[in-house]
């Protein structure tokens, strides 16, 4: 066969800003999917994208072209208002627990295809995966009728939505082009507009613990996002949202699971809950709910419920007993004062390090292991007070966990003030 | 073995311009010359150098690197001084051929290590080839019995210098990062210092049929790879010339061939005995000998029996017929008036339709094949006048010669003022 156009010419005109052709465009990542497109020459166009950008329109081609590379779903048939979450990822990170449930109680339905973690940030999949007997695979007829029945579901993204970007993904990885925005945006959004949601709230994270560690790179993602959605018929809401100190005290995986069915009960963390609820109202509002009580549904056990039952329709056991780590090793304060930083990066590396997260895509997590904040930036603590503790499967991997920690934590005599949990709001 | 350094990290550091580690670059192109680094890595890092530029310490790092990936030759046992030229490539541009021969005449050494065409620009071996018996393949005591006895060889350069530029070079073509200025340098200067040659002379081409379009970015790559050569011990001149139109009238393999030795007759070209004769200057003043009285040279016959010796040291026939044309196509002029443009670009690409350059690799070229130009630009023609005739062994070719030639020439009243053919000396 013979191709019509020659990946020369695109990635030149991406490197000289002549502007590319959208046709050419599409034809790249299609050659790319067929493995004609060498990962060199990917390689070589997604760093002119990272260093050069592109506009508006060219983001929404190559968004297009990804979502063509594989199959597209519906919910049309679900006689419900659909409405999805995506968070860019952070350190403690559990709101998708809460929130699927929360949202749901409404008589919404919230599908949430989820990931794996790689890195220092959680995947949410690995954290419910905590639950004995609660499995992440599900056929797409059965993750519709949980849509249709309990209205929440957290399953695995199957292998089918927008393969190219997969393959794309994996190259960035490896040739320093991850950071680039409308790779980036463009990856994101063409998963979530190829499942077929009707409407999105995107959690853009900014700070030391996330990928976008200045705020005007986290609006223009946000931004790029917002647009891609709207140029695609999905409503899209964007937050963007601290993430320089861990969400919430526990970080790691079965810990993560107990602190948010702390929420579902009408407690938790104070940060935890505002983020759940704020994303929540998003939520509902694009839902047609802009005056859903959220709280209410959290105290009077109507988000809980939702919960188990979405549990147990993925075979987990709501009420068992979860894992507990083998060692815990618990740091205290050394002087009296103000507990001044925790740092979102250096306390993920931590929790990283002592199993909670893996290395390698097919690595597998300890799901007892962890970090358990019992102070937060603010708080007054005593000499001697626990400040957190660690908890791992093996003892020989605290200390590369404190290591880690070196210079992750500090006490002083005033707090610093806090900027809040969400920063900024961005819409269409 | 484990790794000093992350290919991911010199990325980023090229990337964001927070400076490469000379030791992480040397070790990135030792490891992708052992196949670490994969050509995905590289071509994101060819690609940020394209765009972000290295300054000087880095470019003669990338440089060190790509020699120390091979073997080292040295002429310090000649018992002669050595210089080498080396241009950028051009249409028409067989100046190595009677050059060399000519400053060997003086009883220096110039040792020519040349490649085949790819593209629309000719190979000085492809051109020689044209000569039967001639062969371009010498062992490394050949050369040097050469270069002792005759002085003057033009052969192959061996696989075994800068093996990791030969890589590099490979890759870029197919990743759109050919024309990044310290890439090209570092490419020619790290077989030029390889090589071992004492001095330099180069013929940085810039017009329609060069590698660079335009002054700026010609006298960039010169500056650089003078400032290279400087750094490295070899001394080193440039000169920008002209390739807005070819040089000389002869543009092929066999026909460059034929006009080289009109100018070792003491004929030949105007445009081609000026550059031949200046280039010729430079090379003998770096050689010690500033007041070599070249155009005699040329005159008296002593840079013809130079070439005649250096021809039949190679097994050629310096008297036997040169291979002539099945087919050939004369191109009159419609109109009386003066010849204004005869452009290098669309000319060097007629003639590659017509035979005498190569697509791939591996491809042969056709000796006979080519264009002879009967005027030049500022010549005055009559109605029915020759202008130019298409040489080829098939006459399917003609018709896609005669395609790419469309607007590549022109007839008006008044010629345009020519820039000439030295636009700029550049000295360290």
């Amino acid at each position: 066969m013979t191709e019509p156009y020659d990946a020369v010419d695109v990635i030149r005109a991406q490197r000289d800003r002549t502007g590319v052709d959208p046709d050419a465009l599409r034809w790249m990542v299609d050659a790319y999917t067929r493995e004609y497109v060498t990962d060199a020459q990917m390689a070589a166009f997604a760093m002119a994208v990272l260093l050069n950008g592109m506009d508006r329109d060219e983001v929404r081609v190559l968004t297009d072209a990804m979502i063509a590379s594989g199959e597209r779903m519906s919910f049309a048939g679900l006689g419900k208002r659909t409405v999805d979450k995506h968070s860019t990822g952070g350190v403690g990170d559990k709101i998708t627990l809460p929130l699927a449930p929360l949202v749901a109680a409404f008589g919404v339905a919230v599908p949430q295809l989820s990931g794996r973690g790689l890195g220092h940030t959680g995947g949410t999949l690995d954290k419910l995966e905590s639950i004995p007997g609660w499995r992440a695979a599900l056929s797409n007829d059965e993750m519709l009728a949980q849509l249709r029945g309990i209205g929440a579901v957290i399953c695995a993204a199957g292998s089918g939505l927008a393969p190219a970007d997969k393959r794309l993904y994996a190259l960035r990885d490896v040739t320093g082009t991850v950071e680039a925005v409308p790779l980036i945006a463009s990856s994101i959004m063409s998963k979530k507009i190829a499942e077929g949601t009707e409407s999105l709230v995107l959690d853009v994270k900014v700070g030391s613990g996330a990928f976008m560690h200045d705020l005007e790179k986290a609006r223009e993602l946000a931004r790029t996002m917002v647009a891609l959605g709207a140029d695609s018929g999905v409503a899209t809401t964007a937050l963007i949202t601290d993430m320089d100190t861990p969400l919430g005290l526990a970080i790691g995986n079965a810990n993560e699971v107990r602190e948010s069915v702390e929420v579902l009960a009408g407690g938790g963390p104070a940060d935890v809950v505002e983020l759940t609820a704020t994303l929540a109202r998003e939520m509902l509002a694009l839902a047609g709910q802009p005056d859903a009580d959220v709280e209410t549904a959290l105290r009077d056990g109507r988000a809980m419920d939702v919960w188990r039952a979405m549990i147990r329709a993925q075979d987990g056991d709501p009420d068992a007993p979860l894992p507990t780590p083998r060692e815990t090793h618990t740091v205290t304060a050394a002087t009296a004062g103000i507990v001044t930083r925790i740092d979102a990066w250096d306390f993920g590396v931590a929790a990283w390090r002592l199993g909670a997260g893996r290395a390698r895509p097919r690595d597998p997590v300890v799901h007892a292991a962890g970090i358990d904040l019992h102070v937060k930036p603010g708080d007054a603590v005593t000499a001697g007070q626990p400040v957190f503790t660690l908890a791992a499967d093996d003892a020989s991997r605290i200390p590369r966990a404190l290591a880690a920690l070196e210079g992750g934590w500090a006490i002083g005599d005033t707090a610093a003030a806090s900027r809040g949990i969400v920063i900024e709001r961005i819409t269409a």
